[in-house]
């Protein structure tokens, strides 16, 4: 039986859970699962380990997580709050004396690079330093045994990349965060995933995301497994909203673990 | 009496304490602190609230302090532990629905600039976006009835911002981290302050930054009211280094509140 076990580094959106300054009842929340980290994914595959985005909350996540291991790090876009922690998996580099593969569309990479020049382009190499072995996406790649099919998600004026995870031909996960809707290809490479995870803002409509109603429907039209929601904005009580989820579908939080296997 | 309220919102090396998958006797240290996000100090003068730098840590800080007001942020260079929280200063121009200003020498703008070119040239203005009022220092400035005073300091082939405040004429802050030494100029620059906030990484020498020795001799050189050592790494045990302290020096930590004031 093919698996992945997955870890939610984070669920919250751009600002996290709570907000700076922010005294609405789930900012001043004590329910752990309303504190929300900007949203990363760890994926445990048998071989390999790797994540989903490098949030500015990276460091935090793998100590928080006990996270040792990091083989290769997937990027869905370059907004600030899914890349700011990208220096951090240096540590990695460093505990292995390896470069960090890293893979992410081609406009998300010119960003990276732009960004983290000093990284891409490095004047001389230090051991404890971020090393990089950079992979631009073109189409369907191997994590070692675990087949990852990119997709493009709409998400204003640009595309975020989705991606599939499949291991002996079994669809164990797509993750699509960040987009306004999930196109007709995007739902045809997910269909009858295991654990399908979803960006859901809030209940009320948002030009660049979706909200409750549009997840609800797009994972109804997936038919996954189980549909969990992620990107969730200080709009969203935890305990509340559980209560009002479509049938399959459930909020993440917060250091979630899900063990994605289909038999 | 003019005076600073300063608190000390990191104090650690890029990686932090603990390090990642770092098993050492600090960084599993239950001393809380022992636990350092990276460098950073918040500056509160009876007028106007600043920040020195905004590492990835800084909306955590933020949270911890329960910041809810910023007025101008200031930086000391643009490497990634300095300047990763800088998207979360969004907050303030959201709650006050301004402009952030920021200082910062022309080489560290420029990284910043093109590190964070959507905030610098946005293609169009969102309220709760960060927004910026950019300073390109060159020379003393005033962030309202406070004087500062930038000097430059080494940091291996680049050179970091040191900065001096003054209110009423007297000299109440120095603040020179990430420097290999303190040239003449910067010490006398900060020569009889207050308070002396200085980088020092650890015991043994560094290439690109004081370890205790140099910090220690350049406190007594500069001769300030108290000298606070910051920029620590995991080789540092809070409890048992201070002991080991120069006169009128000692190690800060996250979370720590110094009132500078001067008669």
């Amino acid at each position: 039986m093919p698996s992945l076990e997955l870890t939610f580094l984070g669920t919250g959106t751009s600002q996290g859970v709570p907000i700076i300054g922010c005294d609405c009842h789930v900012c001043r929340s004590k329910d752990p699962r309303d504190n929300r980290t900007r949203t990363s994914l760890l994926i445990k595959a048998p071989d390999l380990h790797f994540v989903i985005d490098t949030p500015p909350d990276f460091r935090d996540q793998c100590l928080r997580e006990e996270i040792n291991r990091l083989d290769a790090a997937l990027f869905t876009h370059a907004h600030t709050d899914h890349i700011m922690g990208f220096d951090d998996m240096r540590r990695f580099c460093e505990m292995e004396d390896r470069k960090m593969p890293i893979f992410a569309g081609e406009e998300t990479m010119s960003h990276l690079r732009r960004m983290f020049q000093y990284a891409f382009d490095p004047p001389q190499i230090w051991k404890n330093y971020l090393r990089l072995s950079p992979n631009v996406i073109q189409g369907p790649f191997q994590l070692g045994e675990t087949t990852v099919l990119p997709v493009e998600l709409p998400h204003g004026k640009m595309t975020t990349t989705g991606y599939v995870f499949s291991r002996e031909g079994r669809k164990l996960l797509a993750y699509f965060t960040d987009c306004a809707s999930v196109p007709d290809v995007a739902r045809e490479a997910a269909r009858g995933a295991e654990v399908l995870v979803l960006g859901a803002l809030r209940d009320a409509p948002h030009p660049t995301h979706m909200n409750f109603e549009q997840a609800f429907k797009t994972a109804a039209a997936i038919a996954p497994g189980r549909t969990f929601l992620v990107h969730l904005c200080h709009e969203v009580a935890h305990a509340k909203k559980e209560l009002e989820m479509s049938e399959g579908c459930q909020l993440a939080y917060d250091g979630l673990k899900v063990l994605s296997t289909k038999s």
